[in-house]
């Protein structure tokens, strides 16, 4: 008996009730048993999102959500700003630039948070900066940025919009799109909403629509004006991913039954509890500032290869974590308690940590962390 | 008690195995417990293609795939050429004019097939066609392409390649992608693979990967050669669709332990046993050529409205078949046989068909298709 836990920042397990809803027999996207699936999952979203804006719903990776936020809106030289604090920061830069934007980057150092006062003068000394691209959580890092600030400096523009990668933020942060100005969100199925890859969520709002009527890059795949439409007859533009729509209305339902509130508090308690057990064993957090409720990232200690901690995590205690990218791998491990995630999660977490730095040699006082975390817990 | 049959041309059902298959716990994308995984569905991919090509495995719809085969291979301007025979074929038009190619078009009537000697002539007056597009089945009219002539006349160009849009065609007909030279071939897994929609499959030949190099447009997402270097890790370049590529396995496995010459023999008997059991009922088919072992486009009796017989099959007798699109919207509905199908699937087809027609007060004969099919089917 060797049981696996899936801890990674995504895909994050699934709970039964979704994979059971999701292997009932297809039904046809355009007939109309689809018709209150779509229309739920749409109006659930908006929820999730917080939003009155339509969430578009497409069938790709959350990259394809990301890559939706730039070619549906912008146009080639377009001057934008993009905040890069790790490797999605870094990936909305590179999106950006293969559809000819003219990107200026604040770069952000690895496992700080933006300040968003940086931003403020940027955009002021720029003038005529198009787009203001972000991550809510950075995955890479296990870093927030402060999207509230963002929201208030961007407004300020008429026509700058704010554009956040929420996709392994959402849910497990309480984001309030419309009431901070978030012109576009991007969410993923994969990551707090608990199910399968292969969704990503867009929302609009009205501000960012009156740019799409002057873009003019290439978007047939990802054409969200033509999504916005179809979504009004609760259909998506192109074949829908019927399974995970109808696994997506369980999660909404199990969401909405423990109470976003709850849910959010959820996230922040277990994030809280894993840095208590982690700094208990006496390891040092890689988030300097505003650490993630969905991830945390956590420096190998001296000597040790953090990608050894990952290996023998999965290997001897069946716990998928998440190494380090670029160049903090081998230098950092991420655990992450996001989605289906309650205290016991973390607990094995914590205590599959202890014991894989006792395998690896590392002096460590078993037990510890688990009773930092269980303070935190209780 | 009401049960229901989805006969369209996809999505179509999903056997058990696969659904259950797709249940199972969810697994990252980058451990090595999805190596194997990805290892058996590529490998598994090639034997279903008929191909020593890579086939590179995407999380889109089929339009994706589409949209991948355009992207990847040609520059602004390039002269191409689409044979359009209906909805899907107007659909290459549309991709490849989003992206600025130069259009030349076949238009071949709906329910007809291209003649291969068409496309020579065109070939030789234009002197530099970049690709020929088609379809293998031209889903909305159930009519086939001859592909094996098209492989044969662009052979003979060494600047011009085959891209052929097999997606409801694949596994239902015996398509030779290497064999007949097609250099680039798309599939999705919502039509003759038996999975819900999520994936598209595109297989790509030496002389596209050429082509490749020298390709200018956007294709941030749909990035072929980064999805054939990470294949070769047995990785996809974004997050891999990890249940359905289980599920992939679980179908490929089905597919095999039948044997890919029954699975064409069973498309073709299931097909032929349509059309006869229309016939009987004296009904016209809509495909004047070539019909499709996939679906069956049939002609609305004068005075009754295609729509109407596809909306009392649905809601008396429980079973979703298609109606027309575009200009035989109303003239023609179309019954897909196709994938986790079987000869009882084609019986339930019929005699729904016939009680529809009874139900609508148009003359028939009750039992006569069923006869028909019957005598096809022993």
């Amino acid at each position: 008996m060797f049981k696996k836990y899936l801890l990674a920042p995504g895909p994050t397990p699934v709970p039964s009730e979704a994979l059971l809803a999701m292997a009932m027999p297809m039904i046809h996207h355009r007939a109309p048993d689809f018709i209150p699936v779509l229309d739920a999952a749409k109006n659930g979203l908006k929820r999730l999102f917080q939003t009155q804006n339509d969430v578009l719903i497409l069938c790709s990776t959350g990259t394809g959500g990301m890559v939706a936020s730039v070619n549906n809106f912008f146009n080639k030289n377009d001057k934008v700003l993009v905040i890069d604090g790790g490797k999605f920061g870094e990936r909305w830069s590179k999106i950006c630039k293969a559809y000819g934007l003219d990107v200026k980057e604040i770069k952000v150092n690895w496992g700080y948070s933006i300040k968003p006062e940086s931003v403020e003068e940027l955009l002021k000394k720029e003038g005529n900066i198009k787009g203001v691209f972000v991550q809510a959580t950075e995955t890479s890092t296990g870093v927030n940025h402060d999207i509230e600030a963002l929201g208030k400096i961007v407004a300020k523009y008429d026509d700058t919009i704010l554009i956040v990668d929420a996709i392994s933020a959402l849910v497990a942060h309480n984001i309030r799109t419309d009431d901070w100005g978030i012109d576009i969100m991007v969410g993923g199925s994969q990551k707090g909403l608990m199910l399968p890859p292969g969704l990503s969520f867009v929302s609009v709002s009205e501000k960012a629509w009156k740019k799409a009527e002057t873009s003019k890059l290439e978007h047939f795949y990802f054409n969200l004006k033509a999504e916005r439409k179809k979504l009004k007859e609760n259909q998506t533009n192109f074949t829908s991913a019927v399974s995970l729509i109808i696994g997506l209305n369980e999660v909404i339902k199990m969401l909405e039954k423990e109470g976003l509130a709850n849910v959010f508090a959820r996230h922040a308690r277990l994030a809280h509890a894993t840095r208590e057990g982690v700094k208990a064993i006496g390891l040092n957090m890689f988030a300097k500032e505003l650490p993630s409720n969905s991830v945390t990232a956590i420096e190998a200690p001296q000597g040790v290869d953090g990608q050894k901690i990952y290996k023998v995590l999965r290997e001897n205690y069946g716990v998928t974590a998440a190494g380090g990218q670029d160049h903090v791998k081998g230098k950092i491990f991420r655990i992450a308690h996001l989605g289906y995630a309650d205290r016991f999660d973390v607990i094995i977490a914590i205590s599959a940590l202890e014991m894989t730095l006792k395998t690896l040699a590392y002096p460590v006082n078993l037990g510890a962390g688990v009773a930092a975390c269980e303070q935190v817990l209780l």
